[in-house]
């Protein structure tokens, strides 16, 4: 199949990409930074969607859905917010195309069909979602509102990168509406860690639970809170974000509510989004030179299982047997693929399900019939081991159980490894540039100083974490004092 | 609540609206023909998507997603299906915004960051996917290409109505490619299959699978199947077409593969789609002057359990036994809401969850628990019966299906009722003007007469059944021979 990936220690950045191309993930199209999610790459979507979607409902949210365009009038209504987003909007400004007099076949755009408003392709929901919830929202009994949305967005990014960064992504993004501060910031903090737990359990990514610095923060929001991942090269990424809004659009929107009191008071906001950002975290996290190492719990495919056979007869033989575990495995709730295809030979599929991330390989050949064995590979250690065939129905759901843990845990101890305590600026230099990861150093909290330190060293405050102790100190850069240290990185 | 919800005799239309926005499914939104789909009314598109996607997948298909816009060049290379949606297309023509320096805090479109080409927002996806399938597809081994996307879409609709006909709306598009035009066609019919089997099945609503005329085709499909619902004003609802599209995208964008014999052939497509159309064509089929009918199948809620008291103390009482009623249909699988407010009366609750199709109802009071009894009332019959407490849990499932069975049948009856064959003109007319439904006529099968009568009587033919039997005729209009009768109706 010419797998042909880059290693990663050539070329990271190369091997990602191929990755992404060679399993099938996802590709670029002939939309300037948007992309093609393949089926491959879409499964996993829709299994990381599945899950979150019963977390979210788990704690009280429903969905819902508001549309794509949002009026310049009201896109600009929460200055911060509207500031933030300005440069990399898509602007809708007609509504139809007629045949170019000019070109024919070909079409023009009717200047006849201005747009008396501008719209601009949503990059995010709140303003039109603060819009509508006004009309929503009169009395306390109408609050909380916990409303998610799945959707596309739409950044204008100038340099776009398969998942990661895209022009258009996919993604879920909630909205809340409270009476209370202290219960905007508790759902904050609530869906922040809903993130972690997603990001932890399912994908197997350990993060670090953190609050983003002024600079750092989501444009209209009071708090940013975030969950932050380590890759394999040493760069941090962003994998969720939790917004305390305060009364931003409340204010920018005018939505107040009677109190039990009889009184009017401005409502409280949170939003809080994960998007299909989280497939690059997911490979970059886990894979290897040979492919993606999928986590079972997101896993397309759990089991293949490939047929050794010289003869056609002997194919008949096998299959029977294989068709049996697959069928057995299937009843368990697990997706099984029986790969029959003759016209490749076993080690080619060996090779694609590799690339695959596939976490369990199942071969059978005729040998195998007559002794009542098979053979079992697992992705993540590459282990194989030769199992009783009677017993191996039995044995896959704590293969899974362990090859999930044993990529969560492997991701931990890199991670943990990749944190590095500095006290001084040519420390946090050096590391950067020679190890990479996280580095944990003392900070003035000034913007000033973020801003020298992101300049000189392209590293940025990933987040003040919100398990860090207190402790004296002083800023790496400035020498002033600091009671708590931070988390900088260079990030995706 | 201020139900005040329009009756259908007094107008029908008004009637459809009130509902809509009474029962919290959805409302227009401050975008000129966007609709903002609720919480409520979301569920219902949660449960059909849900439905849907597994027929998709059990047919073979997987999900993938293609980028929102469309370049200009592309989504002009197929000729008829660019004409067909030119008139109605969302252009994004800037990709940033700039502050207005005339209006302190405003924004305006910068004219520096205007696009080389212009972007369509996707009317439908047949361009940008064709143009993807050609990178694709080489050989016979890549065919057939089984593809679904759930998306948002963008129609420039003039007159907009909720659900019915809305700028952007959700739905599914399936996009193939075969190899022969046989497999091609037999896909196409599969999937007209899937609908109707979705439409009867789970909305309760018959429809007749049809092909449409050249006039109603699908801009750029050599044939358009559909199905047809018919609603209770008599009008004609289409529910779900399904295109075969011949060769014309492989044509246009050169989309070739290698057959078994080494031979370049062009490939064969279809494309197909249902969307939240549909869920105006559920209300419209089922629900009367008091709210919603849901059927089961696809209701948020099956059933609501309703406390009746007059002290805390028998509310807690009575709640002991209904949230136990409620654990057990809910381990049965069945949603269930148990409404313990207490500043409401059980007259406005019972009459809240019919404007909302809740299927069940069951109302419990003190004396229900001394003599251990239930209320049960039905929403599709507004029957109310006394049952036993301990075998009511036992009961529900053969209930729902009754009510499924009898929404299904009540719908069948009134479709059934409203088919009348005319042998002429004047009879046409005067069905259509005074008893409404699908009028079963002769036609010539020329366009010319079509669109007289269209012009004449606002009818347009809904479909050639695909089930009619072969009867010689006259065309009602020019009474030239015709060997089999369509199906006129005004419609939605």
């Amino acid at each position: 199949m010419g797998k042909e990936i880059t290693s990663r220690e050539s070329d990271y950045s190369q091997w990602y990409i191929d990755l992404v191309k060679k399993a099938d993930l996802a590709e670029n199209s002939d939309v300037r930074g948007c992309m093609v999610i393949k089926p491959y790459g879409y499964s996993i979507w829709e299994k990381m969607q599945q899950a979150l979607d019963k977390m979210f409902k788990d704690t009280g949210h429903v969905n819902a859905y508001f549309p794509l365009f949002v009026p310049k009038s009201l896109f600009e209504a929460e200055e911060k917010n509207a500031e933030g987003f300005a440069k990399e909007c898509a602007i809708v400004t007609h509504y139809r195309l007629k045949t170019d007099p000019a070109k024919p076949g070909k079409l023009m755009v009717d200047p006849e069909a201005k747009l008396e408003e501008e719209l601009v392709v949503r990059p995010t929901s709140e303003a039109i979602i603060w819009s509508t919830y006004k009309k929503w929202i009169q009395s306390y009994r109408d609050l909380p509102l916990l409303i998610n949305q799945w959707a596309n967005v739409v950044r204008w990014e100038m340099r776009t990168r398969l998942f990661l960064r895209t022009a258009e992504f996919l993604w879920q993004e909630g909205h809340t509406a409270h009476a209370t501060a202290a219960e905007a910031i508790a759902e904050t903090k609530q869906m922040l860690d809903v993130y972690a737990e997603f990001a932890e359990t399912f994908m197997a990514m350990p993060v670090i639970k953190g609050k983003k610095s002024e600079g750092e923060r989501f444009p209209g929001a009071v708090d940013t809170y975030c969950i932050e991942a380590m890759m394999q090269d040493g760069k941090a990424l962003q994998a969720g974000t939790s917004h305390f809004l305060g009364q931003n659009f409340a204010d920018a929107f005018g939505v107040q509510f009677t109190n039990k009191e009889g009184k009017l008071e401005k409502v409280w906001g949170t939003s809080w989004g994960v998007s299909t950002r989280l497939i690059g975290g997911l490979i970059m996290a886990h894979s290897d030179d040979d492919g993606l190492v999928l986590p079972p719990k997101l896993a397309p495919i759990h089991v293949v299982i490939i047929p050794i056979f010289k003869s056609e007869e002997e194919l008949n033989k096998v299959s029977a047997k294989a068709e049996s575990i697959a069928k057995e495995l299937r009843q368990l709730g697990f997706s099984v693929k029986f790969d029959n295809r003759d016209n490749l030979k076993p080690g080619f599929k060996f090779a694609e399900y590799e690339l695959k991330g596939v976490p369990v390989r199942i071969a059978i050949g005729s040998r195998d019939l007559d002794n009542g064995t098979v053979e079992v590979a697992r992705r993540d250690t590459k282990e194989k081991k030769v199992m009783q065939m009677d017993a191996i129905v039995g044995e896959i759901p704590a293969l899974l159980d362990s090859i999930q843990q044993t990529i969560y845990q492997r991701a931990l101890a890199f991670r943990e490894q990749k944190i590095t305590k500095v006290n001084t600026y040519d420390e946090l230099k050096k590391v950067l540039d020679e190890k990479g990861g996280f580095v944990s150093a003392h900070w003035d909290r000034t913007a000033e100083t973020e801003n020298k330190i992101k300049e000189e060293t392209k590293a940025t405050i990933r987040c003040i974490p919100l398990d860090a102790e207190q402790e004296e100190g002083k800023c790496v850069y400035s020498g002033k004092p600091s009671s708590q240290r931070v988390l900088f990185a260079r990030a995706y």
